[in-house]
């Protein structure tokens, strides 16, 4: 391991800020390459921090944190903030069961002014806090730290339009690096690429070029503010807009961003910055080495060898080619997850059937519906976290009208090393309710691929909620064939207690089962329920027990209970499922087991549950 | 009753385009006044549709409707639309129960292309549509008509994003009256407003002062396109911009659309109108004149005279004025309903604390999250369906990360006239969910300030719900106590049946609790529930029954069946609650009643019960 002689000395920001500007260099060039280092040890995101290295130095250094909030939004490009506000060595445990997380956390560092992972919520924030300060007279700024990617959100919108008309210190600094996840859709990339186009500065795109190297050494205030057009989209919103200045040139960012700690009132700095920023492999290809697994720093990422096992994901992508290819009425729209969502083929197969609409749940699914008005069968691949971004518009727009949209609920359960923000815990609880919707839990990956189909095929809303990762290896048919809707199917025959799973727990039911002899249903349909088999096993077996990925209020178990209710039905029902608690990040393995829900955790409480009731 | 010649010949759009150019100002004059009558007497939305009735005449008149699809944002304007396209009889059962909505629906006409109510969806609607007919290869235009005040919503933002770099036949009629519901707000606003100033044409924003009376007849196509500046917000998005012209002027409108209907590609046409127009009582306070219960048309509505009931809202309006005298901490948000959320005094007592960040609710509850991390008290008055909205930010930015924003959630249960859109029907479903999440659900006026107190007081997120109207005359008490966290209370102490009621249906258990001598609890928390008190109940009764104005799937009585299955208990339990389809509008307590949930209803079903339990 290198010795990083100055980063070592750094514990905190105010160490930071005791260095003369002139060693700065160095602790970016050594911040770099400790980042390298520690990723490739316990993946993580690499690209974002890479690109953000001397923002974060530059922020931290011109202004006086934590007294001044900095909100990172999305916060994936935190590791090099966590590693200057003391967490340099708890990196070696990122995003483990247990360790730092992958995000900012209030709870984990006063540094981390909010938490963030999901997109876009940093300009409502800081300004929030600004506000605030503001009311209570401090001297301090709220600050947003914001990608181009996350812009393009309807929420970000609102806070601009809301922040360009209080007299509050706010700061938005957009670091524009031309990429969400996915490459950047929409017009607003269109409008950042205007404003950089056809200016002096423009060189300053291509950073990772250095073209502004120390011959070019000048007066950086005159760049800074001199050289642009006064109008521009964030100047129409109220904000003084700066910019846009190289997010790599410490000559540039520090005196600019002391400048404007002196100013009152919105400011907007648009910074140009590169994922992937000083590593060779990353800049080449940033969406690879967005989030990655443990690699070596020399070799670099060894794709293309498969662990064989098909992700539900992939499945998800085969069958919505297989589907493409025989109706022509399909359109896949994506919120900017391309890649997350099993999509890439489908836009090279099909690119007039495929729409990123950028980050931008809402218009996702009302733009969906729209579609469905006239005759096409729009499919939306969406991660069951950010569905909540959507939750008015599918009820309001899609399932109050019956319209044929299916949904592809990807990362439904626990998602791993993302951890509380992530975790698709809540869906069951809060699609369940909305009338007109199907809602199906596959258990394996074929009947994932059937269940897309029994949704495509249906006429009104339906969604299919799959995990992340793989399977149990079942592999799909060529053939898509729709499933009878609302049944379930016994999965094994016993006795006595009978197991009723929704999704992959079915195979920890299997386990139970065998150990206990009981039988196992797989349910299929968390809506319509099938209440006519949930009769059957409760008329025949002396305790039900239901087991969800989901948290356990509100529930498929809660509905499992009601058709008992209203059988008259006294059989005991155990509710499993997530409990009523943030569940952190972890492997998935370790967190299925202390919520509850792997084999031996449920036949503990089976076992408890028995003893309870004899004595 | 007026015999309106004109308008009785038109059944249809296509009869409207049987008449000459120069008849329809006739038409527009016999529109207006039927509006006025029309909604005298059966109440409705009344400023926003006299504001768009050329703007309606026109887009029939200039497009091939129903083949082009007009999609209304908000869909309170579109009652001259229903009167054009063969609804005028209808009017008369208007928002009435089994009478045609006051939004525009699918099942009611091939003309409602869309269904709307909820802000700012129109623009991804019609986009979906438009790029359907693109990819189908069919002639016709997607029209979203959005006003000035949804168009801050984040949704539109989206949609144009997306909409400006996809190449189909997409039009956006901004519809720029100046006013949201409540006053606009926000930094779109002055952006309209400079795009109106310094313009030959901006005399055309007093559009009700006919400057352009027929002494100006000119080319309209020249001061369409030639006299405004060529660049704007919305032509940065990629729109071809067209405007501003005058919303009541149809010799302005109609050639400007019929130009349009001929152009590819997205375009964007700028609409000045002025909401009232044509009713001088509704010019003057078009906010009074929003929406209106039945009125004489003369004499216009009589304010002032009291039902002498306080309404929830008043008590929630009431409760935060007195609360912020207390305590300087206490900060009040709102996405754009300061008449509705019951804010118009606190806005005049403390307008230093009160927030309106406009048709916003995505940004109004992570701003409220901001405002808490430094110290302050937020309160965000929301509607229950419109809180929808936020449901991601409140998991995600206030509940994970446990700070203490106090949701006051109006409308929640039946709303009546408003029907499906805005019934506040699956609130309780979607927040149990929610880890750290206090929800309570006062019976009457004085409870809910006393929970209004308790959830203030908490030092973490929390939320009342509370429905439209008046309560039972329970008078708020002047102090403001919290109530203990987590306790119910006996109402009623009966036998064999014990009734358990979430919020106001409480005074219908209590009228069964009289007819049959039941035992009947106010629950009041929904979460955490009181199991202590269920548990006793279900030892010493035979029956519980659990009562609430949510949806019955994943609700409040979710909960008390899991408390009973914990315990192991066998009572018999009968969860009611809103049956699983949406309801659509009508009077309160006609719906109430037909949802099984009023004292009757609740009677029969209890009977039902034991007599099957008997047999």
């Amino acid at each position: 391991m290198n010795s990083y002689p100055l980063l070592k000395t750094i514990n905190s920001p105010s160490d930071l800020r005791q260095l003369d500007r002139k060693q700065l260099p160095q602790v970016a060039e050594e911040l770099r390459a400790f980042l390298v280092e520690s990723v490739s040890k316990t993946g993580g995101h690499l690209s974002s921090n890479l690109g953000t290295v001397e923002l974060t130095i530059a922020l931290h250094y011109a202004f006086n944190t934590p007294e001044d909030r900095i909100v990172w939004d999305v916060g994936h490009q935190t590791y090099g903030h966590k590693i200057l506000t003391g967490r340099r060595e708890a990196m070696a445990s990122l995003r483990q069961y247990k360790g730092i997380s992958g995000f900012p956390r209030r709870s984990e560092s006063e540094y981390d002014t909010f938490g963030t992972a999901h997109s876009s919520t940093s300009i409502s924030a800081a300004l929030g806090m600004a506000v605030a300060a503001q009311r209570k007279g401090e001297d301090r700024h709220g600050i947003a730290v914001i990608g181009d990617g996350a812009m393009s959100a309807g929420m970000a919108f609102e806070a601009l339009n809301n922040g360009g008309v209080l007299d509050a210190n706010l700061l938005v600094v957009l670091n524009d690096n031309e990429m969400s996840i996915s490459p950047p859709v929409g017009a607003l990339t269109k409008i950042l690429a205007r404003m950089l186009s056809g200016r002096t500065y423009a060189a300053a795109r291509r950073a990772g070029e250095r073209v502004l190297g120390p011959s070019l050494t000048r007066k950086v205030e005159e760049h800074v503010k001199g050289l642009v057009t006064p109008s521009t989209l964030f100047e129409e919103f109220g904000f003084n807009y700066i910019g846009p200045i190289d997010g790599h040139d410490l000559d540039a960012l520090i005196p600019t961003l002391q400048n404007i700690r002196n100013l009152k009132g919105p400011q907007f700095l648009h910074v140009i910055t590169r994922k992937g920023q000083g590593y060779k492999l990353a800049e080449a290809d940033p969406v690879l080495y967005h989030g990655v697994g443990k690699f070596d720093r020399t070799a670099g990422i060894q794709t293309g060898k498969s662990s064989g096992k098909l992700t539900f994901t992939q499945v998800f992508s085969d069958w919505l080619c297989d589907m493409a290819k025989q109706d022509e009425r399909l359109m896949a729209v994506t919120p900017a997850m391309r890649e997350g969502s099993g999509l890439v083929r489908f836009e090279q197969e099909f690119p007039q059937r495929y729409f990123d609409v950028g980050i931008a749940e809402q218009h996702a699914l009302t733009f969906a519906a729209g579609l469905a008005c006239e005759g096409m069968k729009p499919v939306v691949a969406i991660y069951s976290t950010f569905l909540q971004r959507a939750y008015d518009q599918l009820i309001h727009d899609i399932a109050l009208q019956n319209l044929p949209v299916l949904l592809a609920i990807d990362r439904g359960g626990l998602v791993g090393a993302d951890g509380a923000t992530h975790h698709g815990a809540f869906d069951l609880s809060f699609l369940l309710c909305v009338p007109n919707l199907i809602v199906m839990t596959p258990s394996d990956e074929n009947e994932c691929r059937q269940m897309l189909t029994t949704g495509y095929q249906h006429n009104g809303p339906s969604a299919v909620r799959y995990p992340r990762g793989s399977g149990n290896g079942i592999a799909p048919a060529a053939e898509m064939q729709a499933l009878p809707i609302g049944k379930g199917a016994i999965s094994r025959q016993g006795s006595k207690v009978a197991l009723l799973a929704f999704g992959t727990l079915l195979h920890e039911a299997i386990k139970v089962g065998e150990e206990i002899g009981a039988t196992v249903a797989n349910m299929r349909f968390a809506k319509p329920i099938d209440a006519a088999l949930i009769r059957e096993l409760a008329a025949s077996h002396e305790l039900l027990v239901s087991l969800e990925e989901n948290a356990v209020i509100s529930g498929a178990g809660s509905e499992v209970a009601r058709v008992l209710e209203e059988a008259g039905l006294k059989t005991s029902l155990l509710r499993m499922g997530l409990p009523d608690h943030f569940i952190d990040h972890g492997d998935q393995a370790q967190l299925l087991h202390d919520a509850g829900l792997d084999a031996p955790a449920i036949l503990a409480r089976i076992r408890l549950h028995a003893a309870i009731a004899k004595s």
